[in-house]
């Protein structure tokens, strides 16, 4: 049958390495670099004819520079008669503008699922969508994973007394009450209201906190102000201690500095977007990999198995 | 009948002034920026609804943010219910990436013109592609105009005496051609060859330089090596001077060094590409405004009249 190839491009090396480690193949050589002005070079380096073949490429920071790799990767490879060619985007970027919530903005996440299709994508493998409708802007099958079950089983095994999981707005509620159910912990939720125009936000916590540990559960954490403040009304509230998990380490700007000085104890992230430079010594931070996750999946993909059992 | 707007990202924003002031235009306000984590944040702040829109980008340095910002600033556009969206893009970068000159590369210019017409663009107008068959690249009508009137003019202004054209290879000889014949010049054509794997190359120069004025030459500078190369060539083969001319100004890496520590005396280039920090102060560099030709050429796509007789 086909064979199954792994190729990757920049944004997450090691990532894609653990996943061919998981399922015992040679990450596929291929050169993606720059050009002196900028513009991306990409070579393919082995046979792919007929193959069944996998890009490993989240669109990460920098984003567009990313972005671009993966697409003009499987341009490539599409050129190379590739049988089957799957984006892998463990980390989907632009996802948050996915609704015009305000007139005369675009729909990136919109745009660069269109993008992605348009460079010759067969079938896209994400994980933990930040809107899972984002799945309806392909015209291509999409396997959605969660990061769920990989952050439930390092929760599980702290055998925490008294867990909380905290939705940090309402928008996260659902992935909070999954995660209580099978933690068979206590729901809260923050609720965010500003009284009048100037006025300073109020921190609501709605169901108990008090002398509980906390966890806070977000999809990613981005500049980290909404983890920051959600922790701080936690313990205000009396929570013992506090903790955040989420599957999307962006950390920009901020981001470090507000988790350092913060009252969170520990900050829970997994690999679909790499630990840069001063992350990788923030000691906050424990870092899961979803590569086992990741590999299951293409093994099942590649072998014609349903997926969904997958999504835990 | 539908107004005429104009909008610019960050790439050439000079650029679009210029060609504002030339139509007699206000530029279209809108906020093209960057989030936090470097996604892309557009906001059109005026109505355009029913408007014919042009946005003026040109994908240069850093090549993948201008790419996307023309994309989502057009997928903005079209969501706000612009009748015509004109992309236009005085410098198209991934120009070179133009065919595959060997197994399993992509062809990057194909890419980004679908991904051009994806984002939902009616039109192109561009200039001086690499090569004329980008053209066909697109499925939506494009305007390619040459920067030629513009350089001519200067040049011919100069009155040199004793004036040959320069080819810097083989592949631009037709546009040398072009020049030559309108400056009433001669033509000669530099022919790089290398004898064996290990051996140097040799410049040899068809026509005659010796005792002329030799201008060499090329659509675009990049690193400047062909040209100061082809610059030294005529140096040696008795030049009296040399100076050169392109319309795009890409200047990567060592194009500064390279020119400045070169026997070229003067770098005549366009604003298709924005003079950036440092080669903003080298004198050897001189900017001449391409801002009435594409001016002109939007008022006509604008007004329903042919563009040709721009195509001098
Ligand atoms: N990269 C980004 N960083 C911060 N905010 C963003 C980003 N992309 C989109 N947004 C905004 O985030 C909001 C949507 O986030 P959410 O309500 O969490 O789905 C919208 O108002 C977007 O304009
Ligand atoms: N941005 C770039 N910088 C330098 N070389 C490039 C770039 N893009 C493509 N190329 C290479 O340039 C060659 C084509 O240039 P040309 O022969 O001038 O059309 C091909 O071998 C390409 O791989």
């Amino acid at each position: 049958s086909r064979e199954l190839m792994i190729f990757s491009g920049n944004a997450n090396l090691a990532l894609a390495h653990e996943i061919c480690a998981y399922l015992g193949v040679k990450l596929g050589e291929a050169t993606v670099a720059s050009f002196s002005d900028g513009e991306i070079r990409v070579k393919i380096e082995e046979n792919v004819r007929g193959a069944d073949v996998f890009v490993v490429q989240s669109s990460c920071e920098p984003v567009n520079d990313s972005l671009m790799e993966l697409l003009i990767m499987i341009d490539a490879l599409k050129r190379s008669s590739a049988n089957r060619i799957t984006a892998v985007i463990p980390y989907f970027g632009y996802a948050r503008q996915d609704r015009k919530d305000q007139p005369r903005v675009p729909i990136s996440a919109k745009l660069v699922a269109d993008l992605i299709s348009t460079a010759g994508t067969d079938r896209v493998l994400t994980m933990d969508l930040h809107a899972g409708q984002i799945q309806g802007f392909f015209n291509v099958p999409v396997d959605h994973l969660y990061a769920l079950p990989v952050l439930l089983d390092y929760i599980m095994k702290k055998k925490v007394k008294d867990l909380v999981i905290v939705s940090p707005d309402a928008g996260g509620v659902e992935r909070a009450r999954a995660f209580a159910k099978r933690l068979q912990a206590t729901l809260a939720i923050i609720d965010k209201r500003r009284e009048g125009p100037n006025q300073t936000q109020i921190m609501n916590i709605i169901g108990d906190v008090e002398g509980k540990s906390a966890l806070l559960l977000d999809d990613m954490i981005d500049t980290a102000g909404t983890i920051v403040q959600g922790a701080q009304a936690c313990a205000d509230k009396g929570a013992r201690e506090v903790w955040t998990a989420c599957t999307h380490a962006v950390l920009s700007g901020p981001a470090l500095d507000r988790l350092q000085g913060s009252c969170v104890k520990q900050v829970i992230v997994t690999n679909t977007i790499p630990l840069r430079g001063k992350d990788q010594t923030c000691p906050k931070l424990y870092q899961l990999s979803v590569a086992p996750l990741l590999g299951e999946a293409i093994r099942r993909i590649h072998e014609d198995e349903s997926v969904s059992s997958l999504f835990a």
